[in-house]
């Protein structure tokens, strides 16, 4: 009986048209990626379960896909511990390796794994596929790409300012217009410490992300809920009810952190960046939000999150500075920034807005008409002569009915087609048809070779 | 306390010089499929257990990486099939999914799948990993690329041809010398039922597969040891003594297999292929290799097998004609021909002839050295320029010791190093150093972007 066929949920196939398109994404980073220096690595697919537990959270140790172990891998477990059915325990005895969930915790592991070959500061890039069990909808996959890159090493704030360059000219090459919120996690501790609630940040950014949404009462009532005191509450207003540009921002916010040194090393360090982007010149919108977080455990320095403008969607990339990167592999202090392009929600993007240039395209310039043997070992050596001019021709393989070969033509959208006939055998001479304006020409090889280039 | 880092055995990190390395030939045989026409598909990491059990023999079921369901992954398992430890009954209960094992399983399930969505003859190619949890040795790996071009859906040699040009334009774009040995399945059908022993057709093939290492006494010994009869060994010899060119063991084999029909349409789909390919102008030696078997139970015509010239390696390349690829997902009859270029031996044949082109690198054109902040500033807009002409540039980003600075460019084989210091401020003035020369002249940024262009 024939097997059905499927995939994994939350898994793609990707057809050719889909690849040319997504290539486009791809190719278009990665050459960014190459002009600002950044060097490839890749990791496998899998890594032992040890780097990746606990890495993540408890949530995260979840949607791990972990690998079973080869062959009898019940060998180490007694009668006691099957029946015992504790999953999570016995997931370590059974599964010694996952598939990566990220780029940032492999990427850690190679740096202190290849320390002794690396020199510092080392800018990697990396393009490659994670792994999530998450629950598949609209948009969340559990296969996706993540495009990264990090620069290790250095504590320059050029860094900051050459990503948001990077960013810049990204989304400039594919046409995406965006704003770019940045922020400071300094500033976030800033305003925990002045207003007296160093422990409650992360309440505290909650309720600055929400005032647009619900206002300035229910955010307050929430502080309340969450454990503020009534002096901490009064005391964030300034805060909650900022206004104006992005200089009258920093300006409220400086006076208001005018007794916290981190909080104004915060300010410093954004003023410094948006300083030195606004030198360079910028096509995106470069917008102070004092409401932006992302990852706060893990963030230390500048934060940086990018939106599409013309289409609703999260954020299409993110990143920022942190200070530990290999602490948890051994190799403390090593400070870095790096920023992630979600290629997925990018690709979603330019799909919703049809950003693709013109000749994106997974199809040749010409197809030749396939007439019979004679003809068709003709048409292969004007196929070859095409693709070594690089070209990219082909032969329909059978001399099926003309209207079929056609047919491809057209499904294809194959710009040219050629016909290599009888008449034309022996004769250096090719007729070309245009599929766009139906025109059609008797050329030789080398005019056809200068048309299709 | 620090972890140990370290990656599952088997598997590999890449550098960004083994990267650049990948990249040179991956782009090498992207860039070829597309100029014969082949359309690239992706298809996830994980396929469903159904699709992949039972397609790469009993051996090949072990092999295949399993992922553990997610969540409670004993629910549906009874405390007896738990105690009776049985491994691979118990597989199946606790994972659902596996990793592809190779490229060919996942595209017939593929065209299966979206076959109202498809044009035939379908052309596709596919770049991606493989994963065998196979006992790793020296050029041996658990995650490893496949590249595979197939046509499907024509039963025309002109297909085969194809093929065979663009192997030897690949090859020939890399630098790497080979000889491409040709058979045809038909013929080894033929030899078989000729002399009386159609079902010893494994058994002959491996027999004469050993005629050069162990000589023609053994070989005869060791079918008789299989059971072919005297009669079928004695009728064999001619086969085994082949001798001469293409033409010469053509005609041999002909004469041989005069009374099988399939083994005369073996001989005549060969000759075609033959002629076509010498018609076309090939680079690579094709040799008729009537001990070429490769999969038996698969193909059905023509096979193929690429070796390096130059290099003791197993084939760096093989395919051939099937004709059944998606039978067993309930769509039968579909004939096709495709082949794999092994990405991984092709690696280490490019690097034991050392062929990469000089400008094979994962380094930038140029790097500015940071001198502080204002001239770091200042070399900022000059990289953007660069970067906006296509000249991968960056700077250098803290205010290190020039020694320091100059180091980067020395490891990283950065070709020029550029000097914006305070008397070259507020100038258009950079002082371009040749890394190899050491020559070093006063430039405005164009004529820097016409120097390193």
């Amino acid at each position: 009986m024939a097997q059905k066929t499927g995939i994994p949920k939350g898994t793609r196939d990707f057809s050719p048209i889909e690849m040319a398109r997504r290539n486009y994404i791809f190719d278009t980073i990665r050459s960014a990626f190459h002009l600002f220096g950044y060097k490839q690595i890749e990791t496998p697919a899998m890594e032992n379960l040890s780097t990746l537990m606990g890495k993540y959270g408890e949530e995260g140790d979840k949607l791990l896909f972990k690998i079973l172990n080869s062959g009898d891998f019940l060998k180490q477990v007694t009668d006691e511990e099957l029946l015992e059915r504790n999953c999570a325990k016995l997931t370590n005895k059974i599964s010694e390796k996952g598939l990566r969930y990220d780029l940032t915790v492999p990427f850690a592991r190679f740096v202190v794994q290849h320390r002794n070959e690396l020199t510092m500061p080392f800018k990697r890039y990396q393009i490659q596929s994670v792994w999530r069990a998450d629950r598949p909808q609209k948009g969340r996959y559990r296969e996706f790409y993540q495009c990264d890159a990090d620069v290790v090493g250095s504590d320059s704030l050029n860094n900051e300012i050459e990503l948001l360059s990077l960013i810049d000219m990204v989304f400039g090459m594919l046409g995406i217009n965006t704003v770019v919120k940045i922020n400071n996690r300094k500033i976030l501790s800033g305003i925990a410490e002045t207003i007296g609630a160093a422990d409650k940040i992360v309440d505290i950014t909650v309720a600055i992300d929400k005032i647009d949404k619900i206002g300035l009462d229910n955010v307050n009532a929430e502080l309340r809920e969450k454990g503020l005191s009534e002096e901490s509450v009064e005391a964030l207003r300034p805060v909650l009810t900022l206004e104006g540009d992005n200089n009258a921002k920093l300006e409220a916010i400086s006076e208001f952190l005018k007794d916290s040194e981190t909080g104004l090393k915060g300010i410093e360090e954004m003023r410094e960046v948006l300083n030195g982007i606004d030198t360079l010149g910028h096509r995106a919108k470069m917008e102070v939000d004092i409401s932006l977080a992302r990852g706060l455990n893990y963030y230390t320095g500048t934060i940086i999150e990018v939106k599409a403008a013309d289409v609703e969607i999260g954020s299409i990339t993110g990143g920022g500075r942190y200070d530990n990167l290999t602490g948890v592999f051994g190799m403390p202090g090593l400070s870095g920034v790096g920023i992630s392009f979600g290629a997925d929600r990018i690709y979603d993007v330019m799909n919703q807005l049809n950003l693709y240039p013109a000749d994106v395209t997974c199809s040749v310039r010409v197809l030749f008409v396939n007439f019979g043997e004679k003809e068709a070992m003709q048409a292969m050596k004007y196929v070859k002569a095409l693709r070594e001019a690089g070209i990219p021709a082909e032969l329909y393989p059978d001399s099926a009915k003309l209207k079929k070969q056609m047919a491809m033509a057209d499904s294809d959208r194959i710009p040219y087609v050629a016909f290599v006939g009888e008449s034309e055998l022996g004769k250096d001479s090719i007729v070309v048809k245009n599929m766009t304006t139906g025109d059609q020409q008797t050329l030789t090889l080398a005019q056809t070779i200068e048309l299709l280039k």
